[in-house]
């Protein structure tokens, strides 16, 4: 514990020291001491000898420096919450939230809201330092919302000024002065609003929102953690479900339909195009949102494909739409944000088929299955979900709010990213579609440029350690901070 | 190249001289010889300097040792044919049976049959030795047929004498004397069907069944290759979507039922309880097609559950039938066996929950997925469905026909197999069902027992290599040997 006490220390102490803290030292040495972390666990494995007496001499002259130069800050604690659908990399930028203000000197505690922001309003917080570090490290590798989600969308101020004030209440009483919010568009709408009131009223709370969601629709970012994950699962489950019905074929299955995710923009949809390597691999075919579903041509395409190659691979959208705007699953529940809940155009089309020529089909419904497959996350997808939490708490030690750490392509050929900021008065609640030049001329397929966009962004496997043949998920304890307000009533 | 040649030529040589052929030295030399051809393109990578050289000099004395006592055999051709559902691990056994014969001087060239059974009607038979050694060693990781496989039986030689006649010619034609069929029930019928024909007509055919089945439903083998993949794709499938109920169930979803497959065996959905390691983990229920379903005592328990946790997540097979016997699913299609193409079981159920209770639902249907999943494939179930394609080419050069090669599991706590050996008259058209105590006394669950037999076959990872983000799965180029016969007219 000593080597991680010195080595907590000593950030600390880089950052308390202001000469050092504005240098251009600052970023690597941050980036240094993050990845020194996650290795704590197996110490030396990656460092030989010179860079291991190096780093040590170099961190112990920091620290001495720092210790000369220290300063004692006032501390205020952090709160965290997680919202709408989960992914399979949330928790890693929740990771990175809880190990970048772990070193923090500005920042305490950080408490998790219980069930996402419904925790801030009731009072729930869980009080994250209860944790054991490797359980927090755990968190890199676990899919779905360790803290809870929830679907819950703040009233705007005219309409429901006694739950902003609740939320205040709460966060005055708990010492909170940062704000993270970890949501797709939805989210980051309540956290811009928050921001805006606190700013009225006076209370000093840094508003920063983390992006999230698997529909990869936020604008300003060149993708959305979560998105990346969805998409390699979804493009290996195409390749791997594609082979199963080429070997049957000849004398049974000639039909597969594998529904995704997507509500409104094909990106989930389109990243199964990525199975396609040679001409004639599956997927054969892609219903997009964005592309109006027409049932002649969608037939005679089917048929085309299953007289040229012996079968025909389709992934549908579960939001592909028809010439009146009718959703082919035909379902009309609706969830707490009033988005349609959908699901069942895989069966509505095998039948259609069916019907018009015979063919035998087999359709999944992967739903559930594709956001939480950490077993065969993205490694691009963890390493920018964790950075965007680290990024968020510079942000807000900065003093920003309102704001939101963004992914920024490099240029060149080579792929590459850094962390950009994006403000939230501009993010919230714009969906952004998948461009027309991704889809090809003719509505069944993805372009190169589509393929070029995507491809990296499913790159790398980032396996979790298993266990009598299963992953090994954080389970986390989950302590309560003790209340201290009355119970909140909901009107 | 020239180590690969010296170590056939070893093998054979090893084979071929009678008196190590059946000296207690056999198998361990055979085993050997395949770890090493397998790490062939990883060139002593596992090798320390004593062992390389104890070896290199055993492999040379035992060289000489053949060569003087070399025997001259007549070879015969082999046909290897996979049938049925595919699997994740069926072109194991390919690559077993490949790999095998390559080394046995008893056999020439292994022609797989294309799409099964019929590739020997229509005499399509892929010459699998103009396959590279690259392409062949790429079948240990890739799903699905990748020679094609197809649903279709064989009458009864009463019914159909035309049939087996056409398969002998075709046989004779191709100087075939080995028969390997990659199957499941109606496969291994179909096996032993052919052997006791050839046994009629005096045709000298071995012919060898190799299990092969995701339901696991085949008798005298410990458990089925195909089957321990499908179980950690469950499993692991399960586990994670259970996480992505759980943060969700506070506000929105509280219902989660992924159906997997499983016609009249609950095998599956019972490996789905392994998820489940400590109290209150999902699945909270499963249903099983050995369990009658009862729709209100299954309400009942659905609520308890969710006051209980706060969610309930269902894992249901394909074949959950009621009092009548009526498929949940409520499809009648049939395929080519005669068994009811099934699905619909989950929206079924979901739909009868919401009624009830109005809890909102998510449901997944996994479909082919589940069973081409190759990228989370179970390393026992690869070396397994690897060493029974083997085990097969074994027992055909040793004379033996319509058997199959089994798992015979090892007593002892520790789990650990051998390959033993079952007579199809007895093997063919029995369904192994999921015996009653392995399922709990409420029919929701399974029992430790039952853990006890299922934990050891998902163990281990037996990740595909990876290029772009997306696994690298064998390409065959399927070069089809020269037809002999005229074209085969069916009646």
């Amino acid at each position: 514990m000593h080597r991680d006490y010195a080595s907590n220390k000593l950030l600390s102490t880089i950052k308390q020291s202001n000469s050092l803290y504005s240098s251009p030292l600052k970023l690597p040495l941050f980036r240094y001491y993050y990845r020194n972390q996650l290795n704590y666990y197996k110490p030396f494995k990656r460092t030989d000898n010179v860079r291991f007496y190096v780093n040590v001499s170099l961190k112990w002259y920091l620290y001495y420096l720092a210790h000369s130069t220290a300063l004692n800050m006032p501390k205020k604690n952090a709160f965290y919450a997680q919202s709408g659908g989960v992914t399979a990399v949330i928790n890693a930028s929740a990771c990175g939230v809880i190990q970048a203000a772990k070193v923090e000197p500005k920042i305490a505690k950080v408490f998790a809201g219980h069930n996402g922001i419904i925790g801030a309003l009731n009072e729930e917080l869980i009080d994250t330092s209860k944790e054991t570090a490797c359980t927090i490290n755990q968190l890199l590798h676990t899919p779905s919302g360790a803290f809870g989600s929830c679907r819950y969308k703040l009233k705007s101020l005219a309409d429901n000024r006694a739950e902003y004030e609740r939320m205040i209440d709460v966060f005055q009483a708990h010492n909170i002065g940062y704000f993270f919010y970890n949501g797709g568009g939805d989210s980051q709408d309540t956290t811009y609003k928050l921001s805006e009131y606190c700013k009225q009223v006076g209370y000093p709370l840094q508003c920063i929102g983390i992006p999230k969601t698997i529909d990869n629709d936020l604008p300003f970012t060149d993708n959305c953690p979560g998105f990346g994950s969805v998409a390699k699962y979804v493009a290996i489950s195409t390749k791997e479900a594609a082979l199963d019905v080429a070997s049957m074929s000849a004398s049974s299955t000639k039909i597969f339909i594998l529904e995704v995710m997507g509500r409104n923009a094909g990106w989930i949809a389109a990243s199964a195009g990525l199975a396609a390597e040679q001409e004639g691999d599956a997927p054969h075919m892609i219903l997009f949102p964005e592309i109006t579903f027409n049932r002649e041509k969608f037939l005679t395409q089917v048929n085309r494909t299953v007289k040229k190659y012996g079968y025909c691979v389709i992934v549908a959208s579960e939001g592909t739409q028809d010439q009146s705007g009718q959703y082919l699953s035909g379902s009309s529940t609706k969830d707490a944000f009033g988005h349609l809940q959908l699901g069942g155009v895989a069966p509505n089309l095998a039948e259609m088929i069916k019907r018009k020529f015979g063919y035998k089909y087999h359709w999944a419904m992967a739903d559930y299955l594709q956001r939480s497959a950490r077993h065969i996350a993205s490694k691009t997808d963890v390493d920018q979900a964790y950075a965007l939490g680290e990024a968020a708490v510079a942000l807000a030690v900065d003093g920003k709010t309102g704001v939101m750490p963004t992914i920024v392509r490099g240029k060149g050929k080579k792929y590459s990213w850094s962390i950009g900021e994006a403000s939230l008065s501009t993010v919230a609640n714009v969906e952004k579609k998948l461009p027309r030049d991704f889809i090809s001329r003719d509505g069944w397929h993805i372009t190169d440029r589509a393929r070029e966009y995507l491809s990296p962004l499913i790159r790398g496997e980032d396996y979790p350690p298993y266990k009598r043949g299963l992953p090994v998920y954080a389970r986390l304890k989950k302590v309560m901070t003790t209340k201290k307000l009355g119970k909140y009533r909901q009107d």
